[in-house]
């Protein structure tokens, strides 16, 4: 292992720059196959170097969850930039000035209410906004269900209001819950049909539609044909994490982010080993917890990344993980794990988890390790 | 409401003053009148204004959680700084360094091992630490039981070390558990009486013991007597929370910390409400899960702070909020609660909560905002 990882203070969040490059080039292959674009949603990473990665690869422009993941990206060149969280009336300045300076932002929409609020604002400031509007393909969270009349209300008060109808957009988040091939097979056909069905429904009804963008990690790597789409949005692939391990989209050898950790202590009685990475380092995300595995606050490995059979962090205050072995590995505690030294953590959720550093610390295969600073708060 | 909420874009983290200095107050007096000093652990807020007003109030020195909050103190001039996780070896040249800046910074440890570290290192660079012992006074996580004879051993290696021993300490953890106050009186005079005890047992070795530093909001709040204690620490109890209300040790008019977030649409066949506040602004704190009440990922109160009972954030992604109301509300959620509309969330966890914003905006009675950075990161 580098000698440079041996002495960062601890806790860091340590991505593996060989994985990071592995996953994106395995996505990224996958989409050129079924011959659409790759947009990757930059929410998981909010890290340029990873963005760059990604669009050097070949990606066709970013997703975002937030207008400073927006600026960001636009203030590093990154022209085609779409925020796909519903816009609030009062965020539209924020993406007018966006786009007064040269930044191809596309905004979202699934309700004839927030369409004529982009429609107003935009009449209001002679602007032409990039608009999509969003499906509902499985009950998951927000979106117009195709056969809602709202769908059509919503095309027509945008493209009567002169604004720039993109496309339509769904994201399968019930991909989560899932864990076997056909189910997700299953989901993203679902995901890919009713998303195009909904693009033709609004071309029948006579206006341009020319965008299909659908996607989730899961049902990214999953889809066995993405007929009528044009773009697929992904975030997570580029670190992988265990939640899309179990949900059986990745190996453990892909998970590209991890917790580099300090034992503190010991309750040898207990069979608990205490470490200086808690919540605060892993995050409260217990996205594991109905899961087929429950890896508690997350998976413990070696030094060197490494995993030790059945070892998790069962318990986490802010700055106190507790872990504890399986069965399988022995009571001797103090001595195999001592004070002092370190083991890594793979995350449940690698969004939850990286947000809560202020830096990433990438090691590439040469040793080398590099200081990747990333967004935080909006 | 003040007219400078309302321009606020969302989501932001409110800190409502008067209850903050109310809640201050609250501690000061009631630590005053059981005759110990207060040292308020800053890991909830991270945020120099609340520091310095919990100092104003007449606190002693400060709590932290990490070494970077210790240098974020000093730098502010707070100089009696204690660092209440037992401190790896790998840290100890941070601390040293501040030390010889001047700063009265003390350690922790709960081991034979670390406080062998901790002399080994003061003497190779000719340092005499400030050394506390942790205690475990109900399993809850670290610290030696008061019957172990490694606490004697501890006690001696760092005496005979050269170490100045100031104190045992421990942390009634377990509290978070509990939720009526015979429960909680008897716990708080558990705390007491076994870190006193502990701290008799080294006196009677014939070693120096003169600190005995108890604490955790519940307990703080519940003890009927605090008798050979010197110093409480607690934290949270400066903003309160939703899991502090289940507790029963706080009222709703005293929670200081809420999330001002924007309705982004909604979803009528389920009654949802989505909003901007998801996990990323909330936390994945889910505190209340186990307790009394389950507030979901917060309870939803109108844009000036006025409770809508039944109402909660029942789902949340990175960047939606899901909120449903309860029965009693009715179902008409477009009319009530329109896109664009706002709403104040209340956290479950307030440390958890804050650590997700850079800054927090503080209202004060006057209706003036002031932007209050926070630390993030190690």
């Amino acid at each position: 292992m580098s000698a440079l990882i041996a002495s960062l203070d601890t806790p860091v969040a340590l991505i593996d720059v060989s994985r990071m490059q592995r996953n994106i080039q395995r996505m990224q292959q996958r989409m050129h196959s079924l011959g659409v674009r790759l947009r990757p949603h930059i929410k998981t990473s909010k890290c340029l170097p990873v963005i760059k990665a990604q669009i050097a690869a070949g990606a066709n422009g970013v997703t975002v969850s937030t207008l400073k993941e927006a600026e960001y990206c636009f203030a590093e060149g990154i022209n085609d930039v779409f925020y796909a969280v519903a816009v609030a009336p009062g965020k539209l300045a924020q993406a007018l000035a966006l786009r007064r300076q040269g930044c191809n932002l596309s905004v979202l929409t699934d309700s004839v209410v927030g369409a004529q609020a982009i429609v107003a604002f935009a009449q209001q400031h002679d602007e032409r906004f990039n608009v999509w509007i969003e499906i509902d393909c499985d009950g998951h969270r927000s979106g117009l269900a195709v056969e809602d009349p709202a769908l059509l209300a919503v095309a027509r008060v945008l493209v009567e209001g002169g604004q720039q109808l993109r496309g339509v957009m769904t994201h399968a988040g019930s991909s989560y819950e899932l864990d076997t091939l056909p189910a997700l097979q299953a989901l993203a056909e679902q995901e890919r049909q009713l998303c195009v069905s909904a693009a033709e429904k609004i071309r029948q009804a006579g206006m341009a539609c020319p965008e299909v963008s659908i996607g989730s990690t899961p049902t990214a790597l999953s889809a066995l044909n993405l007929e009528g789409v044009t773009e697929v949005r992904a975030g997570v692939y580029v670190f992988f994490d265990l939640v899309m391990h179990n949900i059986g989209v990745c190996q453990a050898d892909e998970l590209a982010l991890s917790v580099l950790t300090t034992v503190i202590g010991h309750q040898q009685d207990k069979g608990w080993i205490i470490t200086d990475a808690g919540w605060m380092a892993m995050s409260r995300d217990r996205g594991t917890q109905r899961q087929r595995q429950d890896f508690g606050y997350g998976q413990v490995c070696t030094e060197t990344g490494d995993w030790i059979d059945g070892a998790r962090v069962t318990g986490a205050n802010q700055e106190h993980g507790i872990i504890t072995l399986g069965a399988a590995q022995g009571t001797d505690i103090v001595t195999r794990f001592p004070i002092g030294s370190r083991l890594r953590i793979l995350p449940n959720h690698a969004c939850a988890t990286g947000a809560q550093f202020p830096h990433y610390h990438a090691c590439d295969a040469e040793g080398a390790v590099h200081t990747w600073s990333r967004l935080h708060g909006w």
